[in-house]
């Protein structure tokens, strides 16, 4: 059986052909153009494969309601052209296959929950750091979608005593997202994050922001293992920043367990998200 | 059908007996003592009773890991003629009915959810604001447990700019039940909070923290109603100045509907933990 599998993103798609096993049998990366031109990418690489069914990991948001009537439409998108689009729909129509949706960072949990770094626990979170925050959280092997779906991002978190940034968020100025996203440390300190890596400083502060962050997700959803990714994060000192923060702020609260097990790296590089697709296409596509 | 419900509490006990439509057909409550003598009135209330099955929501923190060796124990509670006792394993014991255990907040959750102020949302979070904080997540009519149980009462918020009151969490100091349970109103303003009605600057800084709250909450679990009960809630005035802030940070970031349907009141007064504990009963006895 193959199945297909669409990383859906808002400058780059990603679409592969899988087997039941997860693995990636082609794979082809394209920028995302209009809707019309990206779509006839999508379907171009498709034609030569027979396809049982299609996972979808998407930017967003997206409505993922399945009692609203837009279900499956991208909504209320900067991306103008992609504004109100019926995603869905379009790929429904086309391809006269299951298709199955989620959002991006749901599906990258579920490629690292199936095959990566969350294989041998139940339930796991995965955050991404880079020019935004999200993080997707599976249970039970399912993606938890809520009532429209999380945004985890923009949660609110003390601010460090050092640190009298605003943030860059356009909706709530210093939310995590930011504070703490790689566009806010450009802001903040007026360079990229990779030409940073030698300021400590800066890294103290954006670890105890996800150390925040990441006891908030545990209070709340209380995953078994928390996994972060994204570009930011090729800090990768932050991993122990983080751990150590994370310790201090939780102070036994709840046992989580060896800490280095609980605050993990990925482990499939770039590929959670087409991966985790793939997963979506094959748990319910058969 | 008869069922049995408890709501286990760390200063009083409630013990009722409820049919399947949810009605508490006959109820007692007694001050929490030892654990021989406490169960010994449960015992007695029982008695006279041919219950089916039995519901309870307990204080805490009470291991729901089914695979874990302590699954059923009070852990590690200041009160130490609690300290890990077999809770679960005695009720079974004694009733050789099937027993099923929550977290007193997950009970109370259930009890709005199936009877009260969530009875027509299919998911709901239920918040309650007293001597501690804590928050249970009813989902498709199953509280939520994660790994062991959620602990959302300790999450960290911003500060607000007009406090410097630096918390009553033994273990975090300045989270939110350190900033804004009873007993933080009361330590930073050296009054109970029943004697400050008339103070507006009180209640601003305490909707403020408990909105903060209710942005993570429902950024996170996305829940379609967002509940608030508890001894401090009785300032009813907080109910608008809660959506008032909640509105304002969230910038429209979600759609959440009617604010006021939102974030709502409850409906069974003191009896949505043991209503719930009923629901227990009802729903896993079957
Ligand atoms: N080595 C690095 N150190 C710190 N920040 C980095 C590094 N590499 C990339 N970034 C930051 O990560 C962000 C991009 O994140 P990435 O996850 O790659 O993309 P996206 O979030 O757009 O999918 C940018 O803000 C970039 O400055
Ligand atoms: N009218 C009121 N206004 C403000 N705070 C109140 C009021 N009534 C009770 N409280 C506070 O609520 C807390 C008790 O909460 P409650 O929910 O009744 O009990 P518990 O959390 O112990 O089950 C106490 O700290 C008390 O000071
Ligand atoms: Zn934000
Ligand atoms: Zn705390």
């Amino acid at each position: 059986m193959l199945v297909g599998a669409i990383e859906a993103g808002g400058t780059k798609f990603v679409c592969a052909v899988g087997n039941e096993s997860g693995e990636v049998l082609d794979k082809v990366t394209f920028p995302t153009s209009d809707p019309k031109e990206t779509l006839q990418h999508v379907y171009d690489f498709f034609s030569s494969y027979n396809i049982s069914s299609l996972g979808v990991g998407s930017f967003g948001p997206v409505d993922l309601d399945t009692t609203s009537s837009t279900y499956g439409m991208i909504l209320n998108t900067p991306k103008l052209r992609w504004k109100e689009f019926q995603l869905l729909e379009h790929l429904t129509k086309h391809f006269s296959i299951p298709v199955h949706l989620d959002t991006d960072v749901n599906a990258a949990a579920l490629g690292e929950y199936m095959y990566g770094a969350g294989k041998d626990v139940s339930s796991c979170l995965y955050i991404t750091v880079g020019t935004g925050i999200g993080a997707g959280f599976v249970n039970n092997g399912k993606t938890y979608k809520g009532k429209s779906h999380p945004e985890m991002g923009h949660i609110l978190v003390q601010k460090h005593v050092d640190d009298d940034f605003q943030g860059v968020c356009p909706s709530h100025g210093a939310c995590l997202e930011g504070l703490a996203s790689g566009p806010a440390i450009e802001k903040r300190y007026g360079q990229k994050g990779h030409l940073l890596s030698n300021r400590i400083d800066v890294w103290e502060i954006e670890a105890s922001y996800l150390a925040q962050a990441i006891m908030n997700y545990s209070l709340i959803l209380s995953p078994q293992r928390v996994i972060i990714g994204g570009g930011v994060m090729k800090q990768e000192r932050l991993y122990q920043l983080i751990r150590k923060a994370f310790t201090n702020l939780m102070n036994n609260y709840i046992d989580v367990g060896d800490i280095e097990q609980f605050i993990a790296s990925p482990k499939l590089k770039d590929e959670q998200g087409v991966k985790g697709a793939i997963a979506l296409a094959i748990e319910k596509g058969r």
